[in-house]
């Protein structure tokens, strides 16, 4: 049994609480917001982020960050990724040296280009920043439908270690040495995930998405492999696999965003009218800089950025990638 | 214009035989059925494969291989994979030397393990034989709703020919010099298939459908790899993009069928109430004959073959996947 911290009590970090209690670990959730506390501890079920899903009686609810982090052998952040800086700056005088912090929130810091994991670094030097990420609705995670994720960590150590914590029957966890590869393609798919959006939204059908998709990690993993990265995490469950689980999902904001541009609607409408931070258009930014600084050529990363930014039209972005001159698919095998 | 023999009058056939029609082509449609060749002269709509698609008054439909073979710039041969041997062999008088036969169909001949452009070319050894392949419903490609797929070829010269006659702004078209790659991945990829097809009649969920898309292109490309492929073309759009879209069509057989064994039928009731050959029963045998041929361990592969053949319980199974001892997610990077 270890004792686990997780900071953030959103619908991924009360999901996997759960699978680490179930797992026979002692829990300890907090959250920033004493209402939510006090509800978790009362109802035992987070109602409006994981509903239907029941928390045990033993279950730890704070708003002390001390209180989650000392003593604990590994703490999970969980928080969003706009605030994943901000609480690691939070939980930096509680954290001992070299204790295990598993960041499972995705995205790249807009101004620094920093990874997550790289921020957590900055402002928790003493920490073994590790990161867990794959094709994990947290509704399926919380009614235990089979998941398979994979943790990055700097030591095998350390990635064995979480993967015997985190593991059990109906969650499978790989580990891999390439957190970069891992945190670049958690949070570029999302540029992606809206190009699919859009084509649906336009009316195409599952050839257009699919292409999308297989074509969009490949320049996904152009860029990350040029960044440092692994190819094969981006062809992996972190990469394309995370990438398959949000385009198929109705009830991702990335796509909801790119659907309505789509039909129409300007990137502003679209923010509105899904009520949410839609994370793919930060992505989208954070992506073509990215593609500048390393001189990678990203076509239709490019066009969508074209088409939130520029007031590009969607039907024609299509129309210009597929009339781009014909190439090869990939360069692995030549002719000569 | 080219001069283009088309090899059957499926959906396929009729779908890329009104594409290379609008590129300019003379098109000539062969059909082994001459009641389906007078209806297609006639009504120029295929009710039953394509409907709501109209095909122009000077497509030429017949009965005769040699008419639609001699004199021809490429031949396509659309014909289902049990078929393909058989149709080669009457071609073969009218063959020319060198005369470039894409071949569109998919997959593996369960008595010699041979693919199909193998086949091909032991019954037309003066062939210059292509292949064509892709995330491409052929309802999809009627409509001209956009599609990408690969073209691959013994020489760069015949790839970039055969992409020049094939690509207009609906259809965009890649080269590749890897037909292994290609054909083992568009056959191989209906296992993985049918096992997404019983992981949602398990009621399981997107996470456990993506993982199981993820790992399983993972195993074929693994043995893809050993039998002469190249890796990136398992990744590409003949690989992941291919059985990305047959795991979200709802019309697709194999889905089909995984499906109502998940639900708790036998393979033989799930082909019954399909009512049609299902390619990745098929596929499955073939699969684990080559994986123990070229030694490579493919356990989801392996699972699929247990559920169809020895009676295997669907969710016993996919415990038994999840319960595996732990690894890594892949090699390509170590920590040392």
């Amino acid at each position: 049994m270890a004792k686990v911290g997780i900071m953030g009590a959103g619908s991924w970090g009360t999901a996997l609480s759960l699978l680490l209690h179930k797992n026979g670990h002692d829990v300890t959730v907090w959250s920033i917001n004493a209402d939510e506390v006090e509800m978790l501890s009362k109802e035992r079920e987070h109602k409006s982020k994981l509903p239907g899903v029941r928390l045990p009686e033993d279950m730890k609810f704070t708003t002390n960050v001390e209180e989650t982090v000392v003593g604990k052998d590994f703490v999970v952040l969980a928080v969003p990724s706009p605030f994943t800086r901000s609480t690691a700056r939070t939980m930096a005088p509680y954290v001992a040296d070299g204790q295990i912090l598993v960041n499972v929130a995705k995205g790249i810091e807009e101004a620094t280009l920093m990874t997550l994991s790289d921020q957590i670094e900055e402002e928790i030097p003493q920490a073994d920043v590790a990161v867990l990420s794959g094709p994990s609705h947290a509704e399926e995670v919380g009614r235990q439908l089979p998941t398979s994720v994979v943790v990055g960590a700097k030591t095998k150590a350390t990635a064995e270690y979480l993967q015997k914590m985190f593991m059990n029957e109906v969650f499978r966890v790989y580990t891999s040495p390439d957190i970069l590869g891992i945190e670049l393609g958690g949070s570029l798919k999302n540029v992606i995930a809206l190009a699919a959006g859009m084509a649906d939204g336009l009316g195409y059908g599952d050839n257009t998405k699919a292409a999308l998709i297989t074509r969009g990690i490949h320049e996904i993993a152009k860029l990350g492999v040029k960044m440092g990265g692994t190819k094969e995490s981006f062809m992996g469950l972190t990469g394309i696999g995370d990438l398959i689980v949000t385009c198929a999902s109705v009830h991702s904001r990335n796509r909801k965003a790119g659907y309505l541009i789509g039909q129409g609607k300007t990137m502003q409408e679209a923010m509105d009218e899904v009520k949410m931070v839609v994370e793919g258009v930060y992505s989208t930014k954070a992506a073509v800089a990215l593609g500048k600084k390393y001189e990678v050529d990203m076509p239709i990363i490019e066009q969508v950025n074209a088409i939130l930014f520029e007031g590009k039209n969607a039907k024609e972005a299509v129309y210009d990638l597929m009339m781009r001159k014909g190439k090869a698919e990939h360069t692995a095998k030549s002719w000569d």
